[in-house]
């Protein structure tokens, strides 16, 4: 292991060569412009892998290619498959860029390009991992399998495909994903959990048509008033989601879990700073991250009714709409929540006005228990990369692909983010610092030989 | 006064002829491509009466010109003001008129044309009927004054400038203006009361910009979720407005005001079929017409806020914002309703939320006592023309002008409708009935004889 890392730190110039050779390629699979380039991005990790000395297979699929790959059976050890992209997002604005996306520039120890964080950079410290173990070892102490896309950028569309297709080929014990952050820089995280969203369209009509709020207002029920009561009746002013069951299958955080939290470097002072807002707010006995992180939300995304144009319109209007959504954590079920909800509102309904509930889509959130062998061996992986102990954090938000991996594989997901919270994945001057870059790749080395000390 | 009437009996064909001239001409007053036409109107009235002998005179505005006549002064008896306008609303869409907006055709005893109610067809009752008195009478037994104006459906910019420079000219007991409608076919009415208004609009600012609702919700307050539970708390289960003090200066109705309205032909399950509603709704205790007319509302008017579009996005809008309004009954002052609304919804403010509440427009309702002397009056007229005693009733909505005049000269205002409801006045297809304009005219002619029988 000491001589994998050795041979790691003494590679730095190539690793960082190959990030760049990389990062030229403008793989952008939303524009059909890029074709060709995201399929020269797929061959150059393709011939990386083969390079290698590993099986590296090209997957045609109706849209951007999937490369898989994977590293001999190791009987008695488990399986880790490695998840990634090579795609990127667009890069414009491109007139805010200091230097062009697709030539990579390295400024104050960072590489700044399209795709250097995400997930170029990020997907790359496992590849070159595996490469340090096969060049030092002849062999990885686990089987390591591949599956790198190339249309995460652009939702994924035919990888849920390829996964149901070969779950046999593909099964292993957990999945590593490295296309996150670091709770801050000099603090490595690794994210054990993530919430699920259930969302709504609630459309509400009253009369047949807009209405003269003089003729006819205090006669006949008003859709938009009937819209604020009821969604105004579904979180109180303690910040409780007022919905008969809502919160019976709540799994509520463990002490460990908010010592965790609590411990961590986050700056409330500056946080609000960042949004621009004299306090903060949410459900009553619960810190911040552990609101976001942690408790569900019921969050109104649109509201929408009668005149919205300057000045005053004495409309009383036949129809208000409103989008909202609901944040469910473990074991939250969105089937479930979206009953309870429909029969709340029901309840609440006006007289005189008609409801529609539409369910846009739900997913359920996933959590590792803290105490899982998996997040404790990859916790020592990346304090071996790092030379940091790393801090357990939740994220607030869906990657649906983390629960299509989980139901579909029944693997344990390990997010290991390699990136920071600025290194602006969707925007201009995106970058990574080649530090990290080469920390990851370390951990990685270090997670193949944790892993593979897991009794199956 | 048997002989003025037998006059106006024997003179409906050259009183349609008239109004049919008046008719032809196309006084759009919002098109400055009619700009000559409307004062070609104006000189048509003028001319008329002029042709009966009185002082006529065009008044140049900024706008189009305001007619001001007067009927020599009757010493000992009060004085009444006509207030009409002889402009008209544009025509479009055209296609829909089964014939031409200004080639007056009579099909059922009806005259179609644009204006035919609104309100050459009324104002001209006026006119008629004083024309009437000269010719018989050699006299009117009041002093009758017309205001004419040429932009009320532009808003009457100019008149309020006009009335506030000339209160002494224009100083009179009673304005009675013809804009309105009867109850129903054969049931004509005089409105007695009119609702007033006061106008908001909320705007709630949350985080500094958009937020994604994953990462953030939860920890920070949602304006638009905050706007939904600060409208939502402004009216009861019982239709009640939740706002301490608006209900204080309340005129509550009177028991005979309530026997009248019940007593009136007003057909729920017609109201709710038109409405396309299976039930009707608003305050508790109040019958529709009672709602309608004579208790006050808080509707909302329009809500913005986040994702307006197809489907769904998980955003923590920045805004959320409303625009909403009271119809306010005597003797609610809008100014006091502005002042215990904000009270009130300063109170209600979430946390982390700034708030702005502007006040788009207000104003007062206004009512006549059914026992004022001018009403019963009014009462004997009305049945003096339609052969049937008038019911009282008021109106929703407000008649802004109707406040300037009560404001400025102090008088009571009646409001004598003689069209019907579904006269389209801002629609194709306008039209009057000539039978509902002869017993205008006789009802106008008799109303002088009634009005200067009062004590001054």
């Amino acid at each position: 292991m000491q001589q994998v890392l050795q041979y790691i730190d003494g590679r730095r110039k190539q690793h960082e060569a190959e990030l760049i050779e990389l990062l030229q390629i403008p793989s952008v699979s939303a524009d059909p412009a890029f074709a060709a380039d995201v399929k020269r991005a797929a061959e150059w990790v393709q011939r990386r892998l083969q390079g290698m000395g590993l099986a590296a297979e090209l997957i045609t699929t109706g849209g951007h290619p999937i490369l898989y790959a994977e590293s001999p059976p190791m009987p008695g050890a488990p399986v880790a498959l490695v998840y990634g992209h090579y795609d990127v997002q667009p890069p414009d604005p491109l007139d805010e860029w200091i230097t062009p996306p697709f030539e990579p520039a390295v400024r104050d120890g960072k590489v700044f390009a399209r795709g250097a964080t995400d997930d170029k950079g990020q997907m790359l410290t496992h590849v070159e991992s595996v490469a340090a173990w096969l060049a030092v070892a002849k062999k990885v102490p686990l089987q390591v399998k591949f599956v790198i896309e190339g249309e995460e950028e652009v939702g994924s569309e035919h990888l849920g495909e390829f996964l149901r297709a070969n779950t046999e080929r593909l099964a292993c014990n957990c999945v590593v994903i490295s296309d996150t952050s670091q709770f801050a820089p000099g603090v490595p995280a690794i994210t054990y959990g993530l919430r699920g969203i259930a969302y709504f369209e609630l459309r509400l009509t009253g009369p047949k048509q807009d209405l003269h709020s003089g003729v006819f207002g205090g006669g006949v029920a008003n859709p938009a008033n009937a819209l604020t009561k009821m969604l105004g009746a579904l979180v109180d002013e303690r910040g409780r989601v007022m919905i008969p069951g809502f919160y019976d299958d709540v799994a509520a955080l463990t002490d460990r879990e908010r010592k965790e939290f609590a411990s961590l470097p986050f700056d409330e002072a500056a946080f609000k700073q960042q949004l621009a807002v004299d306090q903060l707010a949410g459900e009553e006995g619960f810190t911040t991250l552990e609101r976001r992180w942690a408790r569900p939300t019921l969050d109104i995304n649109g509201l929408t009714s009668g005149y919205q144009g300057a000045g005053a319109k004495t409309v009383l209007p036949a129809r208000a709409s409103a989008k909202f959504s609901c944040r469910l954590v473990p074991n939250q079920d969105p089937t479930k929540v979206a009953a309870c909800l429909r029969k709340r509102l029901t309840e609440l309904l006006s007289p005189g006005i008609k409801m529609e509930l539409v369910e846009h889509h739900g997913a359920p959130g996933v959590v590792m228990p803290l105490e899982s062998p998996f997040l404790q061996a990859a916790a020592t992986a990346v304090e071996a990369g790092f030379g940091r102990r790393p801090v357990f954090i939740r994220e607030g938000g869906s990657i649906p692909i983390v629960n299509t991996f989980a139901d579909l594989l029944h693997a344990d997901v390990l997010l290991l983010g390699w990136g920071q919270n600025d290194d602006n994945p969707h925007s201009p001057n995106e970058k990574f610092s080649l530090d990290d870059f080469h920390r990851g790749i370390r951990a990685s080395a270090a997670l193949w030989q944790e892993l593979a000390q897991i009794k199956k």
